[in-house]
């Protein structure tokens, strides 16, 4: 390999040719009907050279959330969007008609504004809207026994080509998995039945048709999502897209744009139109820019039309803090660390100045009208969250979690897909609790946490605290992890941060997957380890969560081509291997019979026990 | 302050000033005698501004393990060694004398070559040993009831001046601690019992004088390691001193020196006389050395000379691999990355080559005789750790556990003190059976582990990876945790590496202790998080485990000085804040009486739960 491969520079859509994972191809999977073309990403692996033969290596297939993007035949163009590949699925359904006009007064404002040409999207488009009376969520569907295209296409990419890496299952731990049911196989059935119960959720709005639908649930792939978003001073609209792809790219499930800068109006159309992974935005920011940044300003009024606007443009799931309810706000004032959440603390305020119940709250029912007919999902927004260890599993983190869970019922009441946001800070041994209380009073609703960090003292290195929370948290039942950067708490985090906090998330939830015993999860340790003992440093690095970096390591010890084929490494040099060692064990254990000897060794450990026990007593001085 | 504060450069010794952490000092408290003088870091801490008066915060101690170099009276001269605190503590115990001779035929060799003089310690130093037919261990002392300077050392810096600070005492969660038994105050009595239980260790070689005694064990903070070495081609002896120095200044404990290159013996006597925190090494890699590198050239004489050679050097703990015993080795050939530690893959070699038993297991009971005679503690090392989380808790590896059982009961029959090595590759659901299974078979001995790696596919990563396990089976009970840098699996790690392997340690070991409920952890949380809350910039910087990195990644985005005074910080700007909204809530829950509203939510919260209850049946579609 002559060309070193490196990560996607910046800006991607000025280089000549899209850039690619080394020793990796794009590939798609049909389903049942050729316009349901699954993306995966197929690792070629080099053979196993032995002694006397080869052994062939099938390729390994993993899950790909990078979009077109890493599709040599795509062609990004930012002002064209990505093909609609939803659209059919969509109209077919005949539950929704098209608009040329917007709902929303802010968005007919932007429209209108001349002002604006330069910055706005400009492909035309027309909003897509619920026929009156309809509910149009993959809820809705599911519990009607409607399996839709959207249910096919998550359960063939769950699945990752299980069958075709048969080799690598012999070694596979059962996972323990705390009451979640994972089948050998996803079925578009299982996913339907899932999706019907509540327990996951495809955030597939229907003005999104760009999208490239996946499942969040906890009989699923633990999923992650990064954040984007501008600030006042900062960021163009081209930047903000590099930040989504720069996201997916390294593995990101979804992303949150919490823009609360200028022309996030605008800038929302260009992410979504470019994105294929589901965006989520938390409404209240935008409402609360609307109002000059003044919370008590707010009204319904204004939050609503904010609403429309996020809808028609394609947002798949909104975060709504309705559980900050006027009552447990003073519950928070004895804490170390007061509200931590932004919109929890907006909501507060609005309370407060108001001494008026939350209206996200007074309004749900209206909200949930919304959500139905674009099939927006709500990730109800944790706004009392502990943002420090003692503060964690506290009266006001758990009076609102009650809450969410009576919301969860009303909104399931109209088909309305949920998922619950949690902490935070949480020390671990109290994570589980806060896994267990979030199943049994949101009704095994998908739960979605940030991190949570397990100390607050690590400023600068709190993806690493973070990512250890989240790892526990996805084995105990957590289906979405959000991701934190080195930068949480300190600053906004740079295109390196968001690589390190996805990076430490990818490890995470495979951790997580791993540890619940997904079927296809140990495949890739195995694949890697295999390759890793064979002295096959391509393919080890290759099936790495991040092949570059994995190939710098190595390359800054032992840059030479010839290293990678060399059977040692530089930890123990060439005159010595351990690996190589093993070699001999096995031609030693081939000559006594491998199985004799297990059985020997139980037995003769049975004797030495009991041996031990008897002489113990005499030995160790009581 | 106008002089950005900065970690200590490369060299130190050349150094005009010794750095030092921002913000701190150093300090010392004193015990029962005046030659027991405990170093703490001690954080001075800005004020509070309330609106109407000022809060003093008092300053903020904890655990420093990084010796005389970050005491600004202290002038390093590697030449010179460090001051010998514990010599009198030694002999006023009249149970060892002094040797100008060595015991080690390789020791004299190199003694007596005239080319070494340039790179040998120039400091002379006698040799110390146990007085015939005595034991001079920590242990053997606890055993007679005797409190030791080193055990009231101990237990002195164990609790961090714990009393200075009941200010942020009262949100302390209880944890969780799965059979340990943490008492409030540690006393020296409660460090002698513990030690006498073998349930803990103070590596402390008699010929480690300079060593501040640190302790091992469960009921004790969670201890980090960090490994340093030289390789065949790289590396001066003066390195190899920074890098040790550059361990502890970040916070590792115990440092393992792993050399296999040239000059490993005076290499090392300059790294122990240089070195406050124990020092352990593998002696069967120098002994490998020896013979030109050929497992089974290696013979009982040899190794036996390479244990005298470093114990009258002064090494703390040795890694002795007696557990791989001829018929487990077998086991290991139908795993998918057969036998992964060095040493234990030079012993399975050995056995292979002979078709005999381990001759370290043979001649165990004559290793306790050296280490008794000099202090030194067992590392019992796991030569059959799994490599992969394929192989993680199989035959092979629980089989030499049973063995490292039964050698402990051995050591501590001689009174020599133990501590057990652990995996290596485990998935989180089987880690915690790694805990529960030493405890029992190894009767409590501290168990010190690498990681464990929770997955196999983050090269690059697997500081991340492995802190996840870590910080899981600290909580379980691990007393020890070996570092694993980012450049694990892929080559040797740079500065950068250990600082990044060594913070991610120090986060898992924290949030271990935290969860275990010790004593003094959370208070740290607290008093940053408290500095967080209040915009109290520096301080919150100042008590992180990396200040230096935190203030980076803060400058990065708002380098102004102001900025570090501002009650905003870049997140949310300076129109909004989630936390300055919390004195709102604090204002409000005054006027309004918390202690009732919180009864209030309860009781309302319980109506509530009834109410759902009804109204679920109708609302929820069954």
């Amino acid at each position: 390999m002559s060309i070193r491969p490196q990560p996607p520079s910046h800006p991607l859509h000025q280089l000549q040719t899209t850039p690619s994972f080394p020793g990796a191809k794009k590939i798609y999977v049909q389903g049942s009907r050729t316009d349901i073309q699954v993306p995966m990403r197929e690792i070629t692996l080099t053979p196993t050279r032995l002694d006397d033969s080869v052994e062939i290596n099938p390729p390994f297939t993993i899950y790909d959330t990078s979009g077109p993007y890493s599709d040599p035949q795509f062609n990004a163009e930012y002002a064209q969007g990505l093909p609609s590949i939803r659209d059919t699925w969509i109209s077919e359904r005949q539950d929704t008609e098209l608009f040329n006009h917007s709902d929303s007064l802010y968005s007919q404002q932007r429209l209108a504004d001349p002002e604006l040409t330069q910055l706005r999207f400009p492909r035309s488009r027309q909003i897509r809207r619920a026929l009156a009376g309809r509910t149009v969520t993959q809820m809705h569907y599911a519990r009607q026994g409607i399996i839709t295209p959207e249910m096919e296409y998550v359960a063939i990419r769950e699945n990752q080509r299980l069958e075709t890496m048969a080799s690598l299952s012999p070694r596979i731990h059962p996972g323990h998995t705390w009451g979640a049911q994972i089948p050998n196989l996803i079925t578009p059935e299982f996913v339907r039945a899932e999706l019907a119960a509540g327990r996951a959720i495809i955030p597939a709005n229907i003005n999104h048709p760009e999208l490239e639908p996946m499942i969040i649930g906890r009989n699923f792939l633990v999923k992650i999502n990064a954040n984007i978003g501008n600030s006042a001073t900062t960021s163009s609209i081209d930047e903000e897209i590099e930040k989504m792809i720069w996201s997916i790219w390294w593995g990101g499930d979804t992303v949150m744009d919490l823009s609360t800068g200028k022309h996030i109006h605008e800038t929302r159309e260009w992410i979504i139109r470019n994105s294929p992974v589901p965006i989520g935005t938390v409404p209240i920011y935008q409402a609360l820019e609307k109002v000059a940044g003044q919370p008590e300003a707010l009204t319904w009024e204004i939050f609503r039309d904010t609403l429309i606007e996020q809808a028609e443009q394609g947002v798949d799931y909104f975060t709504i803090h309705a559980g900050v309810r006027l009552a447990y706000i003073p519950l928070t004032s004895n804490r170390l660390t007061g509200i931590v959440s932004r919109g929890g603390a907006i909501m507060a305020k609005w309370c407060l100045a108001h001494h008026q119940e939350n209206f996200l709250y007074t309004h749900f029912a209206e909200i949930c009208d919304i959500m139905k007919q674009y099939d927006i999902a709500f990730s109800l927004g944790d706004g009392l969250r502990p943002g420090s260890i003692a503060d964690a599993n506290d009266p006001a983190q758990f009076a609102e979690l009650e809450t969410l869970g009576e919301l969860t019922k009303i909104a399931w009441a109209q088909d309305v897909q949920v998922m619950i946001e949690g902490p935070g800070h949480v020390p671990m041994h109290l994570i589980q609790e806060n896994m267990t209380k979030q199943l049994e009073t949101c009704q095994e609703a998908p739960f979605y946490t940030l991190g949570p960090l397990i100390t607050d003292i690590s400023p600068g290195y709190d993806h690493i605290s973070s990512s250890i929370g989240a790892a526990m948290i996805g084995w105990y039942g957590c289906a979405m992890l959000c991701y934190v950067t080195p930068k949480e708490h300190l600053g906004l985090p740079d295109k390196h941060d968001v690589r390190e906090g996805i990076i430490a998330y990818k490890i995470a939830a495979h951790a997580a997957d791993l540890a619940k015993g997904h079927p296809t999860a140990q495949l890739r340790d195995n694949a890697l380890s295999k390759a890793r003992f064979e002295f096959r440093w391509e393919d080890q690095f290759n099936l790495a969560l991040d092949p570059f970096r994995a190939l710098d390591y190595h390359d800054a010890t032992l840059p030479k081509e010839s290293a990678k084929k060399a059977h040692f490494c530089s930890m123990c040099g060439p005159q010595f291997c351990a690996m190589k060692i093993t070699q001999d064990v096995r031609d030693y254990a081939q000559q006594k019979g491998i199985d004799d000897l297990e059985q020997a060794v139980e037995i003769g450990l049975q004797e030495k026990a009991n041996e031990f026990k008897r002489q113990g007593q005499q030995l160790y001085p009581s």
